[in-house]
């Protein structure tokens, strides 16, 4: 199968459109006609951009409200088409999408329209261009792609066959095994998108919300597994009607496109083959400077860390508690300048995959930028170049890098507190989170959450939680609106996206933060009336909510179980830890918690 | 009646919100509890605050999930209301809202609910607490006033009543005539709220689009109407969820909610009365320096305008063409200083309204600025201090100011071309809009169109007419998203929302732009594809449509006629002007044809 994609996806005048469809190594482009009539060339000459960019045209569309016109429409109508195929001719593509009527004077009628399409086709056929019928979702008469397939059906001519569009099948859950025995020499061409789930109107949902498939909630991959059924090879487009993309970063959207693509291709192609998996997060990287160093070991120190061991080559330290190791990089000059005032910051992570060969072969094939250590003298390991920061990548079963570098070897005994890494929570402008969220599921085939507000009190933080299937990797990526949330407060300071908190789990947390708290370590205050209120929406005993409020532990239960969480204070007002401990397999994250967090927060800024 | 304001209608902690609330000049506020929760002071605390500022607090909510519990939550809902009104006597507040329950292992019944609002009521009367029941829109069993009202009649407890909400009764279009019979002593507070029309989920809807009376689509006074029946004399209080006033200015958010319910107030009170009215636009001033002025004259002249007359003691010169007025403003060195290269722009308008008197109490109630020639010696008009600039007031009756300051005295005898000002198109950022559009509605009752997408080339540009009953003053306002778009530049070049183009209107334009063109001026370039397809579309004549090409004209049609349209090249790339000519009583503004005009002026700059 090929990619293609719309005009419409990406803003910009029509060349700057093509020219970025190009770029992002789509091969082919959808002309949708408000950018031709908008653009002050010719048809020719908008041909000649295209062919010059190594592109096919696939697609001229839409023309609306053609079928079942009442007769004295029905002539303007089929002029209009007239018309347009002369253009077709020009621009020198065969295919035109009619998307199914809309129009309030139209008449319905399976055979009407059949007849219609029929003449329409014999036109068509002298002029060698093929006509593809497309159901919108919200159509007068025909709103589901079986009523349009039954009507090319009938029309029964080889210029006249079927579009189907993703959105439009699954917005409104039609059976996905209707497409299977359409036969593939009748669908003309494919067009995909995903869309976050709203329960809105079908036309207004289509036209502000539509995103790349897998950044958004329909189960694309059913509709895949249908249309692979059929033995479909020709293009896969995307068109996509997205406010964001409308004023958003061109190239980038169009290149997630395309790996968007790319990926569903290759899924349906490696079917029972290995896949590339997070394991786990191996380490979080610390950025320091020789001045600032003391106070972050203090801080790890405080939060329970030992240092463990130097680096024998650079100036790197590894600090480690339970299971938990954090690194400390004060010789790459590049992260924090030596007499710079910024504060040491979270800058990276490491995560533990289960085949590095797996990666660079995923890399390359969705036009991922990898980092060599081979290529890099200064990396000890293969890098992602994230658009959150840089994530290390180590393959599962080269355990001995720890004992290698640092002379660290992990004792198997664990004490009482069995601290892990639970999650870590990026932080990044909101219209960056669905390109951010692309690579984690295009990569590593991790699973997203909806898209929750998160309620700021000057601001809204849209929140998603990304998980490999077991687990074992999780992360919450927080998208700021603007400044003056804490969210953006961080982006604001660090200037760039990347980890806001890191938060750790363990199996005792009173105890442990018991523990921390006589060792001096300060946890954020919580507000009291917020103990009041719990202790009667959970019914929660006295004697126990007393303690969490002593202990500022926020609290949450979902329908399986309890999560205790406990915050830091904010580090050089940028980032901070989290401890929680998730009792009988709570699966969230305390989303209803983050507002108590993000006011205590703003108390003491 | 009285007015009020949740605290969730704006952004900032609960100290903050107070004092912007107070400062708005509302009298009362409701404590929205997330707001209190997650405060760090003391009930008793919170409530001296609100004392300080001069409010009352009107009511403490939300109460969720009360009503209809199966036995084994039934009691933990008691006793969370206790620990309510435990806080509430701290609070010194009398009122609780509670609203219907939306928990799936709720009952129905409505008797059952009933009792349970009977029992809550009697533990109420000892706390002299009043119980207010509001049905939410998306209750389980109870999401219609009218369902709630009769629960409140069975309860038949002196400590429980109903609260109306405009958007949970007008958002399902329940029948008003219902509100009528409710006993205004039932009635323990009004909420109001306006929403923009979107079809979709009534949740999500009120969530994040909720905005202040008079700035959305649901027909608030129609409620007010069937509330004032009651003879209601409460609090008119706003609940207001919308995702741009959580991080958008506080302070003229609260100023608006203020304004609107003055404004309904005020309309209750003087029914029948003398309103304030906007005949047309007398004229549209622009600013210029000495060195620019020859600039913009040239501007003038080319587009038909002649110079009347100078101003007898100031730098402004009158330019006039049929019945259009336009002034050049070259002595305020404010406006543009000596040596700016910035270019002439327009930077005010005159509106010829039916009372100066009526303008100034309505401003004064209204709390909106105006700037009054006595007091301002470099006026000869009094002006509204408006978002988008000045807009300088004449009353119907004063015939004589163009002849006393120009010497000039309009001609009855009109030429071929009848030109008028069609309207004024004002330029702003997109969370600007609801603000300015409130001043027009509240003031001058002038009527607004649902805000529709204007798609640019590089972002979204919001846009939303405006007009007087009559349509004699039409406007339309244009929310720029970023800055690469044309609405955005606009502000980048200005740095203040302002009018970017006028259009004016002729009764025949093709012979005026004929007339026009001979003498030099030139018409922003349309794109040849445009007319080829407005052939096909519209079913134009061939020669009509190759004219309307040559000349560079726009068409439209809507079921009443058909629009025609010119614009100007970009004038220092920053304003421009429009001609249009409405045939059979078209009505809108050619907003399918703003494409076309934003592609076209961007192949120029």
């Amino acid at each position: 199968m090929k990619t293609s994609i719309a005009t419409v996806s990406i803003n910009g005048n029509l060349k700057e459109k093509i020219l970025a469809i190009s770029k992002a190594g789509f091969d082919g482009v959808e002309i949708f006609e408000n950018d031709f009539l908008t653009f002050n060339l010719s048809p020719k000459e908008i041909k000649k951009i295209v062919k010059d960019q190594g592109l096919e045209i696939t697609l001229f569309q839409p023309f609306r409200d053609f079928e079942g016109m009442p007769d004295n429409h029905r002539t303007r109508a089929f002029d209009r088409a007239k018309k347009k195929f002369d253009i077709m001719a020009e621009l020198e593509t065969d295919l035109i999408l009619i998307c199914s009527n809309t129009s309030n004077i139209s008449l319905g009628g399976l055979d009407r329209a059949a007849n219609d399409f029929f003449e329409l086709g014999e036109i068509a056929r002298e002029r060698s261009i093929k006509i593809g019928y497309e159901a919108l979702a919200w159509g007068k008469y025909i709103n589901d792609h079986r009523d349009a397939w039954e009507i090319v059906r009938r029309a029964n001519h080889e210029n006249v066959g079927i579009i189907l569009d993703s959105f439009h099948t699954l917005s409104k859950n039609i059976d996905l095994n209707s497409i299977t025995t359409i036969p593939k020499e009748k669908i003309f061409i494919v067009q995909l998108a995903d869309a976050p789930l709203h329960n809105m109107d079908l036309l207004y949902w289509s036209r502000h919300y539509r995103n790349m498939p897998g950044q958004g909630d329909l189960p694309i991959s059913n509709f895949m597994d249908a249309l692979n059924k059929t033995g479909y090879d020709g293009y896969l487009s995307l068109e996509i009607f997205n406010d964001n993309y409308r004023s958003g970063p061109r190239n980038l959207i169009a290149k997630d496109g395309q790996r968007s693509l790319i990926s569903l291709i290759n899924k349906s192609k490696t079917k029972n083959k290995q896949e590339l998996k997070i394991n786990q997060i191996e380490f979080i990287e610390f950025a320091a400077n020789e001045k600032n160093l003391k106070e972050l070991e203090n801080t790890l120190n405080a939060l329970g860390f030992n240092e463990i061991g130097k680096h024998q080559l650079k100036k790197i330290k590894l600090f480690v508690f339970d299971n938990v190791k954090f690194i400390i990089n004060y010789e790459n000059t590049l992260l924090i300048e030596k007499n710079s005032k910024k504060g040491p910051y979270p800058y990276a992570y490491g995560i533990n995959i289960n085949s590095l060969d797996l990666l660079f072969k995923q890399a390359e094939l969705l036009d991922i930028s990898l980092i060599k250590k081979q290529e890099n003298l200064n990396l000890s390991m293969d890098a992602i170049n994230h658009i959150d920061g840089l994530i290390y990548v180590i393959e599962s079963n080269d355990n001995n890098i720890w004992e290698k570098d640092f002379g660290y070897c992990p004792s198997p005994a664990k004490n009482d507190f069995n601290v892990k890494i639970d999650h870590i929570a990026q932080t990044l402008n909101q219209d960056e989170m669905s390109s951010s969220l692309l690579s984690y599921s295009v990569l590593f085939s991790c699973k997203k959450s909806p898209i929750v507000d998160i309620i700021d009190q000057y601001g809204i933080t849209k929140s998603q939680i990304i998980e490999n299937k077991t687990q074992t990797f999780r992360m919450t990526m927080n998208g700021a609106d603007n400044s003056n949330t804490i969210a953006g407060q961080f982006l604001k300071k660090t200037t760039r996206p990347g980890i806001q908190h890191v938060a750790l789990s363990s199996d005792n947390l009173i105890a442990l933060v018991k523990k921390l708290k006589k060792k001096g370590q300060e946890f954020l205050k919580i507000s009291d009336n917020y103990y009041d209120d719990i202790e009667a929406r959970f019914g929660l005993d006295f004697n126990f909510c007393n303690e969490l409020k002593e202990l500022n532990i926020l609290y949450d239960e979902d329908e399986n179980g309890s999560f205790l969480q406990v915050y830091t204070n904010l580090i050089n007002n940028t980032f901070f830890f989290e401890i929680v401990q998730r009792i009988n397999n709570y699966q969230g994250y305390g989303a209803n918690n983050a507002l108590f967090r993000i006011a205590a927060q703003k108390n003491i800024i």
